[in-house]
């Protein structure tokens, strides 16, 4: 029997399109004489809904579309689809309204309805804002094969694996229990740097554990701050690898099931592309479908960006150079007297590896002009941060000028080390529709930008590739990554004047943010404690601008944003 | 047996100075001869404390604080105080590793937690992100009275009274199958306009249901978005209200328990204060409670304001007066070459009349030179949004230079109406630290300023109340509220030109907002198809401003903000 894993790119509540992908999958499927489909959690809706699901209209547009799904759909192929389904007892005894279910789809009906047992409500998860837990095993047979239904979330309770428990029920101990020939788990799970190799090593665990054939399938693309990463994958009893799916791009596997073996083998179609060779080009390939998604989907052309000759910017320029086109990208240098020589140098030479249009708008006479306008109630006193940030705000609204102007979207250039500490201008360099590298730290903005100037950075440029002549030239232009970082705003400014060297910096920020770690045990790990408590107290004062901050795309495991969620007034 | 109830306002994390408020009180208590002190939910560190949570470290500080607090208190007091515990079994049997607790502290010791088991999440809660529900009632007694106690959300599953479960459980049915003799519910329950009334409803249908003595304690004061009206009530057996604490304010009221009668009586100190005489009183006294507390506890002494002479900054600048007092409220003018003669009229008498500081600052010059600036790239287009926006934003980049030359906490004064359509300029306008209005409809802003002109409101407007000769004089000058609303940006411009009228906007607002209807639902209930068409699609296309804009105070059952949930990328 033929299983295909669809892995989609929905977009959210576009319950048309996102069908007629499903619809495509089924013949490409039904093509290859595929019995059983399977696309990720939510695949009519796409993940995550929020608080679309809040509206019953939205949900009973589902149901319908579901119904409408059913019966376009290749009669003889089996489809399993995300949807959410209405809680019949809610009413009664208490409990969310909504599922979040899979649909089985088969001869022009939906057949059977599974719900998902165990709902993540940590970091970017909110599922127990809208579901139910479901509290049956989920499986169905299908020519005489036992099949087990998970949904995301319910695969990742394995205590053996993780060395605790997150649920009190394991939903596989039970399916495995009651008798399957195969684990089939749907997915949305978003990206952070490196999961790929857990996910494996997990998925390798419960396939080897409980001595289960495993098809993951999940969802692909970028929905606001999450990008999904594909990567589905299928393991066979033996916990060998027997289909992996492109990362960052849709893709449609069919692997084999053999009856007699009651075990997967890889078909023929069922190559396994490579791994990134380091996590930079994982990061990399993340942020760029981050890019393009959130783009696309909010329905924008191009995308303008603000040049500073530094290098946020370079990154965040070639970023979307890969992912939109060169043509589609707008550069706007806007030089101020502070800004130093080299900066406007470095910005034009980047412009010129990348191919972009740029203008340069000197912001002097602005400055000069706010000066004027203020000086009834600034008149003696000093220039200081009122004064920088003028500065950074007279280019944040030149640049949502030009976005107004020319209906081109903004992209904002600060990075996690910089929002972190507050080392950024609200309504000044801040601006923007998505943050393109607010969850990069500086140290991998540095290393990301090192591994796009190496050959195999510029190898995966693919917009550049037809163009390189020496494929050893620099693409970030060599004096951006070595010159001292500096936000320009006054003479002389550098960074690390007033923070800790990077590598430090971020080191403490890792064990804040990621480890959950207090001041003592940062301390203990080696750092200065007068430079512990500076930086912690910088963090919690710059809260009220993370607040504000646009979408930024998360790349790691605790992302500012969704998943973020701190009290702003506290002591 | 006498019982206290204190109704406190806590900053969020601040353990030292909300353990210092549990001892004060528990001072008064002792002093009035009180055997038992209420404290609300989370009264340690205060309600929401949100991702504080995720913190180790801090809940060990939470620990520590809560036995400490227990040796400062009298002795002889029995306070319940409202903390975090860990749950121990979380690691082996899976859920989340905190509880959401009262603790009973009594002669020196913590000796006994109880553990909430509703947990809201839903709204701006999201209770099970952090806590795992408790499983067992929770009781005590005390001189041979038993009292059950719940924690909010506990109480608020009464089907009887909703006609509906939220939850399975119902704590207040299994207490009092167990034999209690009061019951006492400790709350952090937010404010929204008419809440007080429904949970009164509410409150007394559980005490006459169960034939309950009921004491509830709420949480006052503002942290962010979040105002929480405080309202403490108590209830004897036959439903008769014998306590209310003040709304908008900290109290401590003590009742008296009869044990012979099993029964609250009220007591001498026990004085049941006026409701608000109208919705209007009742939210301009939140919204000046937000104003004053999200300044005093981000440490701000002063507020700025951009005054457009139009209605909604008027409002704004009364509120704030009000709540921080006439010579902490600066007043900034811009007007541009399209303001109206009659608006900086309008401003300066409104200036007059609330006694505040005003400076006028033109931005003429300023759009001339980004004209000027931004020719490379406009020259041949016609004015339009971006122009617009470019006035709005100057606007907003010389509040946000005075907030930081001088330290003063920007308010922002959009209205919610605005913020729903879009008809509000990021990184203009919408600029500030605290959204003021942004949770009041325009019709209600109105609304506001009518009351505020009245007998009723000049009387409550405890700034102005010793100047003012005449009580009949208009705070909000007449022509403020008369002339048609406008942005002033273009010439000629005014609202209604391209928005429904005002009532007819948030009628279909609240309808989407509040009731969760769709088009079809709204069209039915009388409005056009093609306003109501039209008002979604902009409220859709605005989710990304939004997103950026600054904490609002909540004042109606749903606010945008923690508890607006929406994508922005989607179809």
């Amino acid at each position: 029997m033929k299983i295909a894993i669809a892995q989609l790119n929905p977009t959210i509540g576009d319950l048309i399109g996102n069908a007629q992908q499903i619809l495509e999958a089924a013949k490409e499927a039904t093509s290859q004489d595929t019995r059983l489909l399977l696309t990720p959690e939510l695949s009519l809706c796409g993940y995550p809904p929020r608080d679309l699901l809040l509206n019953p209209s939205f949900v009973e547009l589902m149901a319908s579309s579901l119904q409408q799904l059913a019966q376009d759909l290749p009669p003889l192929l089996t489809v399993l689809v995300g949807t959410v389904e209405p809680n019949p007892k809610a009413h009664f005894t208490g409990g969310k309204p909504l599922f979040n279910s899979i649909a089985l789809l088969e001869q022009g009906k939906v057949k059977q309805i599974f719900h998902k047992r165990l709902l993540p409500t940590y970091d970017v998860f909110d599922e127990h804002r809208y579901f139910e837990p479901g509290l049956e095993s989920n499986a169905f047979t299908i020519d005489g094969v036992r099949v087990g239904v998970t949904i995301c979330e319910d695969l990742w309770n394995d205590e053996d694996f993780w060395g605790k428990r997150n649920y009190q029920v394991n939903p596989i101990t039970e399916l495995v229990q009651q008798g399957i020939d195969i684990l089939v788990n749907l997915s949305a799970s978003p990206y952070s740097a490196g999961k790929q190799q857990l996910r494996e090593a997990m998925l390798q665990h419960v396939a080897i554990r409980y001595q289960q054939p495993l098809l993951y399938a999940n969802q692909v693309g970028a929905n606001d701050d999450l990008i999904f990463d594909g990567n589905s994958v299928g393991f066979n009893r033996a916990g060998e690898k027997v289909c992996l799916l492109r990362s960052f791009e849709t893709d449609l596997a069919v692997v084999e099931f053999k009856q007699q073996k009651r075990d997967l083998t890889s078909g023929e179609a069922a190559k396994i592309p490579p791994a990134p060779t380091s996590l930079d080009e994982e990061i990399w390939s993340a942020l760029v479908l981050g890019v393009r998604d959130y783009t696309r989907k909010c329905s924008f052309q191009k995308a303008v960006i603000g040049l500073s000759g530094g290098i946020d910017s370079a990154l965040v320029a070639a970023i979307a150079t890969e992912a939109l086109g060169a043509e589609h990208v707008l550069a706007i240098l806007m030089p101020s007297p502070y800004s130093s020589d080299h900066s406007l140098k470095d910005a034009l030479s980047l412009v010129e590896n990348l191919g972009i249009e740029s203008h340069t708008l000197p912001i002097e006479e602005l400055m000069q002009d706010y000066d004027r306008t203020l000086e009834p109630l600034f008149a003696g006193t000093e220039f200081g941060i009122a004064e920088e940030n003028i500065q950074s705000r007279i280019r944040g609204n030149l640049l949502m000028a030009i976005s107004n102007k020319f209906g081109y979207l903004l992209l904002s250039t600060g990075n996690k080390s910089e929002m972190a500490v507050g080392y950024c201008t609200l309504y000044g360099d801040m601006n923007g529709g998505l943050a393109v590298i607010a969850d990069v730290p500086k140290t991998r903005v540095y290393s990301l930008c090192q591994w796009l100037n190496s050959d195999l950075g510029l190898n995966s440029f693919r917009h550049l590739k037809s163009k390189i002549q020496n494929p050893k030239f620099p693409l970030i232009p060599a004096n951006i990554l070595t010159k001292p970082p500096s936000a320009e705003l006054k003479p002389g400014q550098v960074d690390q004047a007033s923070l800790p060297p990077y590598d430090v910096l971020d080191d403490i920020l890792h064990r804040m943010i990621h480890k959950h770690q207090g001041a003592a045990q940062i301390v203990e790990a080696g750092h200065e404690p007068t430079v512990v408590n500076k930086v912690m107290r910088l963090v919690a004062r710059a809260e009220f601008k993370r607040r504000q901050a646009p979408p930024g795309l998360k790349v790691t495991d605790r992302a500012f944003g969704t998943g973020w969620r701190m009290p702003i007034a506290r002591r």
